[in-house]
């Protein structure tokens, strides 16, 4: 499969073309608010010297990079902004690579940009299925690691399953990535949507060979402004030369991520309290339970989320392929990525992003198609 | 030499270290107002509804497009919105050695990022030198053109020697890269700073072997803000794969480029007149005029500038080494490069950047020196 072309953008123009009106559940565009502090920030900026309109440090703004840092309870030099947790995940995965070894493990089903990074990198990919809850077993990952695997790359809570990775599988990846002296990369980007308590960030464990990636896109509902960053070993340490390496190809490809929009991130990180996010969770939360729901009532079999904001759905007689995507989109109005994107392990199942407020109608829709 | 770690950093950190005030003529952050209208256009973007603030299209907003592809007077299929000029050398690059060939060619001196990159791509690399008067002759580009040749990157107006290739040179090196089935990459970001009337974009001349890059980030005084484009061959032509590569690795390096800045520019470009850009250039006519006055002065050779901000002078009996950096940042009080950061061909010169009011300062402070 060509993943270099995601085939979100397929969908969603099919969509558009459609001749009704239909409900977009296909990207993971946030449709609430960013936080308030995010939009004073940028205005405050807009009137700030020019001065600050130049290049900022290419590792990024240093008091945004000293409030992740404390955040998250690393030394400042082990953070480097990037545009976006892609970015920051290209890094991770080019430097990883670079290190040893030339292949890439990923989970199966898969968030297509992974696999189709490994692809522009020209490295080897595998894949280890989930199993039939949607949660990876380390064991199955440690089963397929070989010499040459450089690294493996997860993402708690899942894009496109829901699911969440507990203390012990992170635990247990750590110690399978440093028992094969590969890299653990961990991208977290969904940390702040855990509805089921059991988040654990990578950072938990204390080890160099494990790269954490993560951003502000979902967190704050600004997945256009791209800031993000990675958490590497620290340079003077164990694995240093990854972040050595991460500054020089970050320097050299992007030369710095965008001013404004750090800075409007640093106010929001700053000003924003618990209830922000608690809130959103919360919104999230109710929106599962109602499209859960309507997935009893149409039949479906479907992953339980536990995070993040899909939901992967099989229907009875009703495969995942582009072709019926597309049926649902012109009779029943609803537009679902199909599973076939994600890989095999899930190829007949639907994801459906739960970006909009329509979730309710959405599942009425589906209710009604598969009655 | 190891490009990959551009030397700015170091000397800048040298001269904040140092025991007295200097005058930073290092790094090429323009020191004036950006246009109102980008100030504005912050402001409006900060007050806009949450759909705003999602993921713009991965190779730019539609509207910014059409205005640049409308300003140059190509198919908007050719253009792609990028992280800054870096990112659109970037993708030049990678998919020029993508097409064909293992080698780029670059001028000498030497922009030090171009080599930087083409060290990131572990491309070959050779290096076209100039003439005593610092301009490009196409004749010696062709003469070291060979099979494994992916492309010839130039820079007119030209950082670091300030020069800018006319009507004929740019014709001739279209020629020749078309002669040799290799790619011109053009990058232009110094186009809005010609004081000699002779630039001309390699966009005037019609050639499937012909890549132009270009930002906003000189013109209106946003380095920060990182917002470039690349205009490539049309995806539907000879050459078309290079635009699709481009995409490709665009969206999977950094999925897209950042709104809140996309969004400023494209208002300063539309409400922007040429007052602004010609205010500007006047001014920085005035620095070069008063800073190549003191040259003679201290009885300096240099390059005569004719666009960009940059001028490049060789003292008598002092070499433009990192030693000597240090010694002129210590004892005039005045940071500028060691030639030898930008190649073999001025490994004797200083370059240094009129991006400071204090350019008079500047220039009676090394009058005094070299007394």
């Amino acid at each position: 499969m060509d993943y270099k072309r995601p085939q979100f953008f397929r969908v969603m123009q099919y969509a558009q073309r459609a001749d009704r009106d239909v409900v977009d559940m296909v990207s993971g565009n946030p449709d609430w608010e960013p936080p308030q502090a995010l939009r004073e920030g940028l205005r405050a900026y807009a009137d700030s010297n020019p001065e600050q309109f130049q290049y900022p440090a290419s590792v990024g703004l240093r008091e945004l990079r000293e409030e992740i840092a404390t955040r998250r309870g690393v030394d400042i030099e082990r953070v480097i902004i990037t545009n976006g947790t892609g970015e920051a995940n290209h890094l991770a995965m080019a430097e990883s690579l670079d290190r040893k070894g030339s292949e890439i493990l990923l989970v199966d089903p898969v968030y297509p940009y992974y696999a189709g990074r490994v692809q522009m990198l020209d490295a080897e990919m595998d894949f280890v299925p989930v199993g039939e809850d949607g949660q990876l077993d380390a064991a199955d990952v440690r089963a397929q690691m070989g010499d040459d695997t450089a690294a493996v790359v997860v993402n708690s809570p899942n894009n496109p399953l829901g699911v969440t990775y507990d203390a012990d599988t992170i635990h247990e990846l750590v110690s399978v990535a440093e028992a094969h002296d590969a890299m653990l990369i961990s991208d977290e980007v969904y940390d702040h949507f855990d509805y089921s308590g059991r988040f654990e960030s990578a950072l938990a464990v204390d080890s160099p060979n494990r790269i954490v990636t993560n951003s502000f896109s979902k967190s704050m509902a600004i997945t256009g402004f791209r800031v993000g960053y990675a958490v590497f070993p620290h340079p003077d340490g164990p694995n240093g030369d990854l972040m050595d390496g991460a500054r020089s190809r970050h320097m050299l490809t992007n030369v710095t991520s965008s001013r404004p929009a750090q800075a409007a991130v640093l106010n929001a990180l700053r000003e924003t309290g618990p209830e922000y996010y608690e809130q959103n969770r919360d919104m999230l939360r109710d929106r599962i339970e109602t499209f859960t729901t309507a997935l009893d009532a149409a039949g479906a079999a479907y992953t339980e989320p536990e995070g993040a904001f899909y939901v992967m759905a099989q229907f009875p007689d009703f495969d995942g392929t582009m072709a019926n995507v597309e049926r649902l989109i012109d009779e029943a109005g609803v537009a679902g990525m199909p599973g076939e994107a994600f890989g095999e392990a899930r190829s007949d199942w639907f994801r459906f992003a739960l970006v909009t407020p329509e979730v309710e109608e959405a599942a009425d829709r589906l209710a009604a198609f598969f009655e």
